[in-house]
């Protein structure tokens, strides 16, 4: 194995908070934190393109393995040249290792069956798509990252439901260890068998446990006891399930969580105050469907960064800070979504436009709308950055 | 009323056909013949926005008088500043004035009620939104197009099935030649009553009479005789209902047509090969839904482009020109559509990826199947131009 390599630099830290500024190094190219990476689930970001994205000012997307491993499958986008040819992004590509996507596809029985049987081997499930019955393992799942050329490898988790109970929890914590010690295992397989010397991917781990403090401490030491890995991430229900909950998880795990890595709240940055929130807990990536999906419901951001005291807030018009397009009072409204964003969605159209676009479902309001949502997103992490 | 100025300049003619290379001058800039005008039906070009359609070399596009009239309606699109300031589009547009939608509706019978009623003061229909009557007379067309600020109006006309015998088409046409009348006098009215001088709209009549080629050259003769018109439109089903006859009629009318004025096939230009017929016949400008609406449905044009003994052809690895992307054999081609294309989908994406898309309904696929469709035709007419 090779020495381990220098792969997250913090450049500033905050000295009234745990929020940091940081860089992580990927091999293809840098990503500053804090970090927003839009889900392009199944190698593509909802109604946006790589053009789009990198107007917009993402540095990292994230696909899924679960999602890409069924549809189109590891052998068509390894013949692609691999994801990043594949979907046509040249920047850093993280993948999620699929255990999220078991868990919730347990979640939807059809009838009394379940869709998704787990055993200490790997995960068994029956594909949404044909049907057909399909087992991932965690050597299965970290392969398909490394050899698609993703420069974020996840370990394979399993992901927990946040009223599970204790007992529970902790057999399911400790089989989530075993398998990521074995994610480990070939992940560092492949890297020695590896010949292409451009690509370094890195490792992270998922830390599970349910509500439960203690035993996301006891996952906590043994994954820094485990060591070489690059990355730790907090995933399972709990993560995001309510905010407070989640920001006081992180606050008591914030002693022991390992300082020279990132961290990495998964599933989490559905609302721009979230994200200040967990900025100022002292993550550094973060990612949620939500600034997208709730741009394709008629839902966009507005309201005014303010930088004051060292505090940055956000004064929206709406109690939300939403403006729902579809309301009334948006008919004859010809202000962009936002007065200040620089988005191409708010520089060119208004909101009555955009209202006219929703209400005849035309599919540019899709793009428009996304690019809008996200943008706003990538403005405030910027702001972060500056005042950290 | 103004001295008539010149709205429309010839550049080139083409010593071997009617095709020329003109310019017509809109109040929004000029716009080179042949030219294709992409249908921005509801005040947007399916999946397209602005920014793309200046990459694809869109010089103007076509909205609907039908559809904007009924939503979002002339006051919101005045509130707005006009129609280019309300779908962000500041290069030339040109609206139909509702004839050929009226029509279409007349056809879509709910059970044995007829959704269209038209008398001679108007046509009465109930509205596919929601239910309601409305009225739209060739006054009120004109007026809609003039207020919501159109570069190209066209007069209100009746239009004709293929199959409707001849004395009905008779009758039609002179119905449609008092209603060119009278959009044409509503036209001169609001042109007079216009303060802004920097809005100069060009007026266009419309030729029906069916596929009778005596009634057309009667209402050619009557729109001559009557003058003040900027250019002149074919149309009615039989324009393009079928290729050779359509060509044939043109052919016919060729002599009779006014030398000096644009000529415009209304719905033309679903296929590449009509495109190279049409402009061969003289048309300088046509319109049509199908580049777009293929592209949706998974066809992509392709072919090159061969200019031989001072002749066009298209060489296309498909019998029909077209890949169908959801066809088995392009799951593992990571071609681009068309090798010769320099559009933004062929310089970043495969057919394989974009067969994932569309199999997986991932909206991205639209826009970037939609681009492609147009830049191809817009790369035909280029060489269309360049060869006259």
């Amino acid at each position: 194995m090779n020495r381990h390599h220098q792969t997250f630099e913090i450049i500033k830290r905050n000295p009234r908070s745990p929020r940091r500024l940081a860089k992580i190094i990927t091999s293809h190219g840098p990503v500053l934190t804090p970090i927003f990476m839009p889900p392009g689930t199944k190698a593509s970001v909802k109604a946006i393109g790589p053009d789009d994205l990198e107007k917009i000012g993402a540095e990292i997307v994230l696909v899924n393995t679960f999602h890409l491993f069924l549809k189109p499958g590891l052998s068509l986008i390894k013949k692609a040249g691999g994801i990043h040819q594949f979907m046509g992004w040249p920047k850093p590509i993280l993948s999620d290792s699929g255990g999220f996507q078991i868990w919730s596809l347990a979640q939807a029985k059809r009838g009394n069956k379940n869709l998704v049987k787990i055993t200490e081997e790997k995960a068994l499930f029956k594909s949404p798509l044909d049907g057909s019955y399909y087992g991932l393992s965690p050597e299965e799942s970290v392969e398909f990252q490394f050899k698609i050329g993703s420069d974020i490898i996840m370990a394979l988790d399993e992901c927990l439901a946040d009223k599970i109970d204790y007992q529970s929890a902790r057999l399911s914590l400790e089989r989530t260890q075993r398998w990521l010690v074995r994610s480990q295992n070939k992940f560092l397989e492949l890297k020695r068998k590896n010949k292409d010397q451009s690509y370094q991917p890195l490792f992270f781990a998922i830390l599970q446990g349910g509500r439960f403090k203690d035993l996301r401490k006891k996952g906590l030491e043994f994954i820094k006891k485990l060591g070489g890995i690059d990355g730790l991430a907090l995933g399972g229900e709990t993560i995001g399930y309510q905010m407070k909950t989640t920001l006081q998880l992180i606050k008591e795990l914030r002693k022991d969580l390992p300082p020279d890595l990132p961290l990495y709240t998964m599933g989490l940055g559905a609302s721009p105050k979230d994200i200040l929130d967990i900025t100022a807990g002292g993550i550094d990536m973060f990612d949620c469907v939500n600034p997208c999906r709730l741009a394709r419901h008629g839902q966009l951001y507005q309201g005014k960064f303010v930088y004051k005291n060292k505090k940055i807030t956000i004064q929206s018009e709406t109690k939300d800070g939403l403006i729902h397009i579809l309301n009334a009072k948006y008919k004859n409204d010809f202000n962009p979504v936002d007065r200040d964003c620089d988005c191409y969605t708010c520089q060119n159209f208004s909101r009555a436009y955009l209202r006219h676009l929703y209400q005849l479902k035309e599919p540019l309001y899709l793009r428009l709308a996304s690019i809008h949502n996200l943008r706003y997103i990538f403005r405030l992490i910027h702001l972060i950055r500056e005042t950290t």
